[in-house]
C-alpha cells in the first residue's frame, strides 16, 4: 500500500539482461528473472544471497499466511541458538553423518580459538533436543508444539538463487508427544497444512507422499513430502514432515513421567519449508514475459499506472488516482502507484508484467472522463474497464479469479505431464519426451530405485498417500509391486 | 487466544528457585525470573540463549508493532547474508576496529578450510553497503529505505539473558539519501519512532539524546540513543540511531548520478533495537512477585482461571467460561484459560502473576450464579466483578488502564531518580544514594568524561534533545559548559 515504489538498480546494465524464453533456456530464464525482477541478488560469499525488498515482501506474505496456519493447529513460535557445539551435533549418528559434510564451522570468537568447534545450524534437531530434555518432565508437559522461523546454513557445492542456497530462511517445527500414534498424526497433519498452504495460498498443486528410505531425512523413521512440478518438467520437493519416533529422544534422553509414574521416551516430529518456495512460485507460474504472482502473496496485488501527455492532464489524472487509491486502501488491497515521470506507460507495463503484479490499472484522461480504470490481468491477455463505483467488489473478484486461474493452469500442466509407465524403457522415453511425473510400479528395493536413477536420472519423489492399491510388476525387476510410485527428475 | 497453555518444565527443580526480592538481589531476581517465567534459557554455547514460547510471543508482539511503525514511515524489509568476508568487514577502518574483537569467525565449510575467513555479522553495514554500491545508480533510486529483522552475533565476555547475549535478535535499518540534511532528518525520525514505540507500546519512558564521541557507533558521524531507567537505578540504552554521513559511501563507493549528471556520494543512516528490550520491560515493570507485562505486548492479556471444588460444578463453570472466551475472542483480546486440573487456584494465581499477565478472571460457581467474572489486575492489588454483558468494553478499558498505569508508575520512578548535581562530589553521592540519572554540566572534553567514569563508574548516557541551554561550570573541570547532560551507571 505504498505509493512510491523504489526500483533501485533496475536500470543497471548488470540486471538488464534480456530474458530468454523458457523453451530456449529455462535455467537462464530463471536466474535472469530473479535478478531483473529484483527478488534476490548474489552475495560475495558463494551460494549466499540477499533477498531484496520485493522478494522479501513476497516472503513476508507467505510467512504470515503459513504462520497463521501453524498457529491455528496449536503451535507456538520460539527461537533456538544459531550455534551448536560439535559434540551435541554428533550425538545422533545418522543425523551427523547426513549433515556434517555441509556444516559451516565457527572456530574463533574474536581473537581466541574456541575449545570446541561450533556448527552454524544446518537444522535444529540436536540443539532443540538438548532443551527438550531439560524442559520436559511430566506427561502434563506434553505435547510440546513448537515452531521456529530462522536462517540455516548448508555448505552446498552447486547453488541457485532461492532453490538451493548456502544460507536460507525457513520454518522448522519440532514437536514431542506421548505416543507414536500421536506423533504420526502430527506428522501427517503438518503435511496437510503444507499442502493446503501451497494450493490455496501459492496456487501450487502438490502430491503428498512418503519418501523412500534412500531419500528420507537423516535420523528420521519416516519422511513425508509434498512435491510440485515446475514448468520445465522437473519436480521440486516443496516441504517435508518427519516422524522421528524415539530416535532422538533416546540419544538426547528426552523422557517424561506418565500417569503411572513410569519414565517414557517422547515421540517426536519435525517439519519444514523454506525460501525455496519462492523458486517454486517463479517456476510454476512464470512465463516468457516474467513473473506471475498469486494474488494472495503478491507484494502488490494491483499496480496503478497514471497516463497523461500534457501537463494539464496530470492533475486530473492524479485526482482520479487518489480516489482509486482510497477505494483500494479501504478494501485492504495491496497496491502501488507508479509515479515515475521519466518512463513511458509502455515501459512501465513491461516492468510490472515482468515483476508479476496480478492486476494493472491504467488511468488516462479518457478513463477519468468515463469514471473508470482500465484493468489488465497478468494471467491472461484480457483488459476490461471497471467503473470506480464498482472498483472494490470487482477488483476483489478479479484477484480471486486470477488466484483460481493460476491454480487451474498449474493443475492442467501437471496433468499433462503425469504419465503411467509399465517398463523402464517407457519410463525413460516419457521422462525424455513428456517430462514431468511418471507413475510406475516399484517393488520397494533400493537396487531397483538406483537402477532407475542411473538409467534416467529420475528419482522416487514419493509414494503418494491415499491411493488405492494397483498391483503389478516392478518396473525394474518385474517382482510383485503393490502400487505405483511417483518418479521424476528433480531440483 | 489458545486455551491450552503448556508450562513445560515449570515444575522442574532447575527453574523453581525462590525469587529474591529486587532490594536484596536485583541481578538474582532478574535471572531467576527470566527462567522461572519461561521467557528464556541458557544455551550450551556460553552467552547464547533459547527464547521460549512465552518470551518469543512477547517478542512477536513487539516486532509486529515496531514493524508497523517502521513500515508506516516508508521503509521496506529485506534480508542480507549472515556471513561477511573478512576483507569486506575490514574496509571501513573505524568500523572493523570497533567490531573485530567481537566477531565469530567461520573458517571451514564441511571438510574444507575456507580461503578467506567469514564473519558472522556483528551488524550489517559492511555487507549492505556492498549491495547498495551495486543497486544505487541514479538520484531516482533514492532514498533507499530498508530494514532487516535478523540474528547477529558479538562475542561478549560478560553476558546476561536478553541484556547482553552473544547471539541476539534485532532489527537494523539502513538508509541512503541524496543529502546530509535528509539523512539527519531520517536519523532523528527513527529515534522518534523508537521513543514512541517504547512509551506507547512498552510503557517504558525514555530520554532521547546524542551520544558523546566516546560512546558513538564505530564508523558513525553521530549516534543518537534512547535511554531508559531500570528499577535498580541503572540506565539501559534501549535503541540507537546513527548518522553515518558519507563515511561508508566513500569506502564502499556508493554513488548516484544527480539531475545534472554529477556523481555524488550517498548520505547514510543506520538504526537498531534488539531483544534487549525484553530485558527493559522486565526491569522497568517487574516487581517482587514477578513480571508485569504491558497489555499491548503481553502474550496473554487475560488469563481465565476456572474454580470448582465438586465435580458437578465443573460443567457449569466451564459452560460460563465458554461464554467468556467467546466475548474475549470477539473483542480480539489475547487470552488463555488455565485448565490444569492438578493445580489449585492459588497456585495458578501465583504462577500467572509471576508471568505478568495483566488481568486475571476468576470464575467460580458464585460468579456463574451472578453472571460475572471476578477481575484482578496485575499492576495494583485491585479486584472487581465484571458482568458478562459488559465484559468486552470493561476488559478493554481495564487493559488500557493497566497500560497507562504502568507508564505512569515508570515515569514517577524515573522522576524520583533523576537529580541535578553541580559538583563531582554531589554527583557521586547522588549516584550512590538516589541512583538513577544525574543531570550535570559537561564541557565536552573526553578527559572530564573519563574522570567521571573513574570516580563514579557512571557514563554520559546522552546529551538530551530539545532542552534549553543552561550554561554554567563543567562538573569536573569548571570550564564553561552550555548545558546539562545525563549521567548514569548503566547496563
Amino acid at each position: 500500500m505504498t505509493s512510491t515504489p523504489k526500483t533501485a538498480g533496475a536500470a543497471s546494465a548488470e540486471y538488464a539482461h534480456k530474458l530468454p524464453t523458457q523453451e530456449e533456456d529455462f535455467s537462464g530464464w530463471y536466474t535472469t528473472l530473479v535478478r531483473a525482477a529484483q527478488l534476490a541478488d548474489y552475495a560475495p560469499v558463494k551460494g549466499c544471497m540477499a533477498i531484496r525488498p520485493y522478494g522479501f515482501a513476497l516472503w513476508e506474505n507467505m510467512q504470515r499466511l503459513l504462520d497463521a496456519r501453524i498457529k491455528a493447529t496449536g503451535h507456538q513460535n520460539a527461537y533456538f541458538p544459531l550455534l551448536i557445539p560439535e559434540s551435541l551435533l554428533k550425538q545422533e549418528a545418522e543425523h551427523v553423518e547426513g549433515f556434517a559434510p555441509q556444516v559451516a564451522w565457527v572456530t574463533h570468537g574474536g581473537d581466541d580459538e574456541l575449545e570446541e568447534r561450533l556448527a552454524i545450524r544446518p537444522t535444529s534437531e540436536a540443539i532443540i533436543c538438548h532443551f527438550y530434555s531439560k524442559w520436559i518432565e511430566s506427561y502434563r508437559d506434553l505435547p510440546v508444539l513448537i515452531n521456529q522461523w530462522a536462517n540455516v546454513m548448508r555448505w552446498e557445492k552447486v547453488t541457485r538463487l532461492f532453490l538451493r542456497t548456502t544460507e536460507f530462511l525457513w520454518q522448522e517445527g519440532h514437536t514431542a508427544h506421548r505416543t507414536g500414534e500421536e506423533a504420526v498424526e502430527e506428522t501427517l497433519r503438518m503435511l496437510e497444512v503444507y499442502r493446503a498452504f501451497l494450493e490455496e495460498d501459492l496456487a501450487v498443486p502438490v502430491y503428498k507422499g512418503l519418501k523412500s528410505e534412500s531419500e528420507k531425512f537423516a535420523g528420521a523413521e519416516n519422511t513425508y513430502s509434498i512435491e510440485a512440478l515446475m514448468r520445465d518438467g522437473r519436480a521440486l520437493q516443496a516441504g517435508t514432515s518427519h516422524y522421528l519416533a524415539t530416535h532422538f529422544a533416546k540419544v538426547f534422553d528426552i523422557t517424561f513421567q506418565d500417569e503411572r509414574g513410569q519414565r517414557q521416551y517422547v515421540h517426536q516430529t519435525s517439519w519444514g519449508t523454506t525460501t525455496r518456495l519462492i523458486g517454486a512460485i517463479i517456476m510454476v507460474h512464470g512465463d516468457d514475459t516474467g513473473l506471475r504472482l498469486p494474488p494472495r502473496v503478491a507484494p502488490y496485488q494491483v499496480v496503478v499506472v497514471p497516463i497523461y501527455r500534457k501537463e494539464e492532464e496530470r492533475a486530473t489524472v492524479y485526482a482520479f488516482v487518489d480516489k482509486v487509491k482510497a477505494a483500494l486502501a479501504e478494501a485492504g488491497i495491496r497496491y502501488t502507484v507508479d509515479t515515475d515521470d521519466t518512463q513511458s506507460p509502455g515501459f512501465k507495463y513491461n516492468e510490472w508484467e515482468r515483476r508479476g503484479v496480478p492486476v494493472r490499472f491504467e488511468v488516462g484522461p479518457r478513463d477519468v472522463a468515463a469514471g473508470q480504470v482500465f484493468a489488465a490481468r497478468r494471467d491472461k491477455k484480457e483488459k476490461t474497464p471497471i467503473p470506480l463505483a464498482e472498483l472494490t467488489a470487482r477488483t476483489r473478484a478479479l484477484l480471486d479469479d486470477v488466484q483460481a486461474g493460476l491454480l487451474e493452469q498449474a493443475k492442467a500442466f501437471r496433468a499433462e505431464h503425469t504419465s503411467d509407465a509399465d517398463s523402464l524403457d517407457e519410463m525413460a522415453r516419457l521422462l525424455e519426451e513428456r517430462r514431468g511425473f511418471v507413475r510406475a510400479r516399484w517393488c520397494g528395493s533400493a537396487d531397483c530405485e538406483a537402477t532407475v536413477k542411473e538409467r534416467t536420472s529420475a528419482t522416487i519423489r514419493c509414494l503418494p498417500l491415499g491411493e488405492p492399491d494397483d498391483p503389478g510388476a516392478c518396473v525394474v525387476c518385474g517382482k510383485p509391486a503393490s502400487r505405483r510410485v511417483l518418479f521424476a527428475k528433480s531440483y
